[in-house]
């Protein structure tokens, strides 16, 4: 039985949310007011109030921020109905990885542009969590990998990622050499940088930037792409979300397989990775005109509509 | 409702095949020595034969061959169990978008090299029925696409594809200008040579040459490439195959739309092409050790296993 | 002996310009505003004024204009020491492609977003001629390409190109045959939607949509980029300026060979299109403070260095 | 002036060659045999031979080699007229960066299937040897790129390569952000995983699977490739070989610069590195049925020329 599902609570979740986790961005005195003021604005709505406990640590002295309580996010994850995310897709990366195996939807406001992940503007934030508190706002999920590393019998690392699972040679330089299997077929031998497995999140983070396409987040599939595949015919591919993808490190050099950019685990040869979709999703919030297709054209400069249409 | 909803036969259909029509690829004086063959053996084993119309046209003088009755495709769909196709992935794929409306299951035989849809070898055509008569296969279903052209409120073309619909520039070599939709709002604008729409069939032909990702069979989604768009930015989309695209076409200077490189309409300005997931499947009888990805490194010359592992 | 190489005339040419024509976009009465004010400015400081004879056609009558003689490009190639061409790169491209071998210098002023030819905005337009009278220009010589269609021992087409040469499939949408060869020598067969053939200069325009590189106009290359190619190792390939390509079309079926978009001839199979460095190139005045990576952050949408360095 | 100038030695070099240096690939006793093979082959014919140092103190104690004296990579720059090569394309690569200096042409010989710079094949190697010695070789000289890496005002490193100079990432995952200038001139700001800055002769190797152009070794280009940048607008630019390349990097986090692959330095934020054209080639012998499209169809596995043309 898969080690996450015990801890799932039910979704959806309390609404309107009763008590609100605060998180951060870690180095930014800015943010800290951002925080203090989405702290006094939900207190004075009768919503209990925490900060999580990196960011307490790192702006908990603010004077707006110091009389609510510190939670770890486990902490978070068991009592909070709702997590409030000020920083930028990292920041909100990093939450929904730590909160979504506990259920506790997301909402993510960003103190620069808008991110893919954190649709709400500062000046917005406020309007934004009133609307939020009324019930408008349009939650989604969103599916994560989970990711197993192998050594012969023992499980050296259990992972998860909202974006991706990636396979890297270290900095040594050397391609790396890979076989995939999926669902227990040999699909084949890889000389290359690298292999990302990215969920449809993840669609428009590295993989984009490798030559993957963009996936829909109603879409069900994993991409695997290839880093600059010594064979030219070696290209992305999408598969079913069902299915389980086993990767033989061949011969390690250095190598490494990190998840979501945040967390790494140095490879062997012989390190087998199994990546599936974890058995639990995130949970979105969004403002109610929030569209995925605006939200690309913004990021990757489509123009827009011509005028006159 | 859609209208080929109705045509839909229960599947899987009757077992082991009593009523099999053959489908051959037109030109060939050596196909007609195979089709012969096939008929004379399944016949020998109280199968009943029929021929399709065009094929018998042109073959039917075959001395193995003119004893059997010709039938067109929406007789075979109507009355037959299953259709043997010997040729290429284009009979296959002309055969299949014929007959996939009627449920009728196709097994392909090919002359040559093994194509991505015709798994028999012509040496092995006989072992390959014989293990089908017996039950040993591996039944798979493709989806199809269903494109309808409206101008204005006239509709105009409504055709389906196994591969692709492919909105394409004319011979003068203009640049087209499209405006994408998906399920009632707008995705981008698009000025480039032309929009391919495939499934996941289709992503291993036109599209990936295109630049689009492999995507697999079993995976549901339809991918969207655009063919050397303008802008660098916009790139391969995959979405949830339960989509409803609508692509309207700003700038149509000599556009066609094609499904599978088979049929073409003429495109006007403003004219609207709506494409989504036919509501009903093809299927393909594999042999029994069929393997998709070991068809994909056959074809795609992907390097094998190294020796020794 | 090469046909144009009589034709060319000695580079640099007369400075300050005495006889300059001006060529327009046709379409447009804005258009015919800009003229006459350039026209009426040039005028007063004592040059001597021709209009193109198919902008004059269009947009003579203006009373800012009337009074100029009209003359064919011919004639402006052996009388005028300046074309001033307003309009986009399209205007600009086809008055290059006719006066290049003149050898007559063309500056470019755009009527809206300046282009990767046209650099000098229509607000910009007087200060920017005052410079150049002044002598204060970047002068830049940018090669062309010559292509000769043979068919059998028969010379049916022979033109130029300042963007491309392109082969590219007809109408109906087939994947077109090709043989490639270089300097006598056999390179490949291509089974693709076309060529491109590219300079330097159209190496940002279809080329660049269709995967080839940028190449800087100091680059002395050509670059051939196939278009959607079968096979998925056919990559873009850059060859020297001085190399002979010869593309034998296979087969044909409604293919055309396009030059700069412009010019296009049908294509038979047997056909042989010959293909290399014209014996002249275009000059191109550029204002002062013209800096070509400039030109490819504004119209790749580059991010700008960021602040602080 | 540059350091290297000095060192250059009159090309053409000796004909027929008396002094022969043999280089081997260090950890294979099979090449032993071939290097004793190749040295007793030569000295029959009153060849001097010597063997490279490193060569010599791994496979040395074989009886056919014993007998002639080691020799350093300068030693041979100095005084061998030829440098017979047994090994892979990395040997070779080794080879020409040690001795290209000196004026030394290359032979390369493969031990197994044939390298983009290794085209003779082991079994031909003595019918090779004896044409080469009768003057039957086809010379062509290669450029390299000299890469100076400063550090404020040190020079920490001053390297060489014959493909490429690459700015890599480490193995921290993190992608780095350069400041891409080009004769001076400011170009870009690119984030990515790196920056391949090839050769002509490295375009076919690590530039070529991160999306690079190939460039024929006749053109005369630095072809500069991102891998995985961040800006999809951020493509392959070929600048001329004459351009000085300068790369500041702005954030290093564990970058490195690697030269052909087997030279690597630590990257500091704010070092700067300067890359242009080598002031020498590397001088390589190839068969004289040597060519370099047969090559390139060979490794990509290019279809070849259809049969019956």
């Amino acid at each position: 039985m898969p080690k996450f599902a015990l801890m799932n609570r039910q979704i959806p979740p309390v609404f309107p949310p009763q008590r609100v986790a605060l998180v951060g961005k870690y180095d930014s005195p800015d943010n800290a007011e951002a925080l203090a003021l989405a702290a006094a604005w939900l207190a004075g709505r009768g919503v209990t109030i925490s900060i999580e406990s990196a960011t307490a640590e790192r702006l908990g002295a603010h004077p707006g921020l110091a009389a609510f309580p510190a939670q770890s996010f486990d902490e978070i994850g068991r009592n909070a109905d709702l997590a409030v995310v000020l920083g930028g897709d990292g920041t909100m990366l990093s939450a929904a990885r730590r909160l979504a195996r506990f259920g506790v939807p997301l909402v993510g406001v960003n103190q620069g542009r808008l991110g893919f992940l954190t649709d709400l503007s500062r000046q917005d934030m406020l309007i934004g969590m009133e609307k939020l508190l009324a019930g408008e706002f349009r939650p989604e999920t969103r599916m994560l990998l989970e990711g197993q590393l192998w050594r012969g019998e023992e499980l050296v690392c259990d992972d998860i990622a909202l974006n991706d699972v990636v396979i890297d040679k270290g900095g040594i330089g050397r391609m790396i050499e890979l076989e995939l299997g999926i669902d227990g077929e040999f699909v084949c031998s890889l000389r290359a940088d690298g292999l990302i497995l990215s969920t449809p999140t993840g669609s428009t983070a590295y993989s984009l930037s490798a030559g993957g396409p963009i996936m829909h987040p109603c879409s069900t599939g994993i991409v695997l792409v290839p880093m600059s595949p010594h064979a030219l015919t070696n290209r992305p591919i999408v598969i079913n979300d069902g299915a389980c993808i086993e990767v033989r490190i061949a011969q390690a050099d250095d190598a490494r397989v990190h998840f979501d950019g945040q967390s790494a685990v140095m490879l062997n040869s012989e390190d087998r990775l199994r990546v599936r979709r974890a058995p639990f999703t995130a949970c979105l919030l969004h403002p109610p005109c929030y569209s995925y297709f605006a939200m690309l054209r913004r990021k990757l400069q489509w123009s827009e509509r011509p005028s006159g249409h």
